[in-house]
């Protein structure tokens, strides 16, 4: 299973199987039943999480209780609160697996100083969060720029196997729409 | 003023006099005058700006032909429409100085080059893209939570001296908000 994270590595700079084998020790790796929580809100002593196998959601409390998804990740994605994780603050998400999961965690402290002892590894995290970036400053922009209903017809053309995949109740929450006016919507596009 | 950029690069890493020479051909410093533009919607060959002094600002238009801005950059920040950037696309994206600017600029094709040459750089762009990515996931958040008047005031309570810099009708156009609502919630919070 650690073949998928060599092979999202290798997609991104060379690494020999010595070089993997070098930065492995600097991760542990999970299995998380579905539902479970890998971080709890306000928790400190935060990791950075990689999905090797499964589904993960960030998610935070609105005041009125409610859980809003601010993040999904699948197979090959990063999934962290950023600010609170380089930062080494409380954060006030909670990360729930979606679906039974496997992954890889490392904390702020090892990554400092696996980027450190194996430099290589610099381009590979730099080109993983331009990418991080760019997908949310383009998510920003979606969402100043249409409706919700507009963003999940988007959504469902351009991502329709993790449409069918994830619950959608919590597509719905990452929407920040009830599931029932979400049903409506999807029954109007496919009648 | 290249001091400014020395100086915030060596908030990150240390860099020598030698080592910053080494690195400057590969941007361009420019002079913008107060609503130039440096990007226009549609634009190829794109630049990253890194903003020496003074203030940008990126927008995108909305189908009904407002402006609707998504970032604001003043000294010592970054600005791109990153997606369109890193995959060498067209943007949909203007840029343009929001006060007259000395900025650095530098496209895609040498940045890539200067950190496969200066190898060194690349601990500065992961700190910096960390901390980019860490705000925009940020502010996706803050616009689930909150509603655009609690932004607002947010915004005023924790960065007076950029809400006193910008002109009203562009942190209105950043919030969605017309200016005369926006002008409404400042005149019920100062009085």
């Amino acid at each position: 299973m650690l073949s998928n994270f060599k092979n999202h590595i290798g997609k991104h700079v060379a690494i020999s199987d010595e070089q993997f084998e070098a930065i492995v020790p600097y991760f542990e790796v999970l299995d998380v039943k579905k539902k479970a929580h890998l971080q709890n809100p306000g928790q400190a002593h935060l990791y950075n999480y990689f999905v090797l196998d499964g589904c993960l959601r960030m998610y935070t409390l609105h005041e009125k209780g409610q859980e809003l998804t601010c993040d999904f990740a699948l197979e090959s994605w990063w999934i962290c609160d950023q600010k609170a994780y380089i930062g080494k603050q409380e954060s006030n998400c909670a990360i729930q697996a979606v679906e039974n999961s496997r992954i890889l965690r490392i904390s702020r402290d090892q990554e400092l100083l696996l980027l450190q002892e194996q430099a290589f590894i610099q381009s590979y995290f730099l080109q993983v969060y331009q990418k991080a970036y760019a997908a949310a400053q383009f998510r920003n922009k979606l969402f100043k720029l249409h409706s919700k209903e507009e963003i999940f017809i988007q959504f469902n053309n351009n991502f329709p196997d993790f449409v069918q995949r994830v619950p959608q109740y919590l597509i719905a929450s990452y929407l920040g729409l009830t599931p029932e006016y979400l049903s409506e919507i999807r029954k109007k596009m496919f009648s």
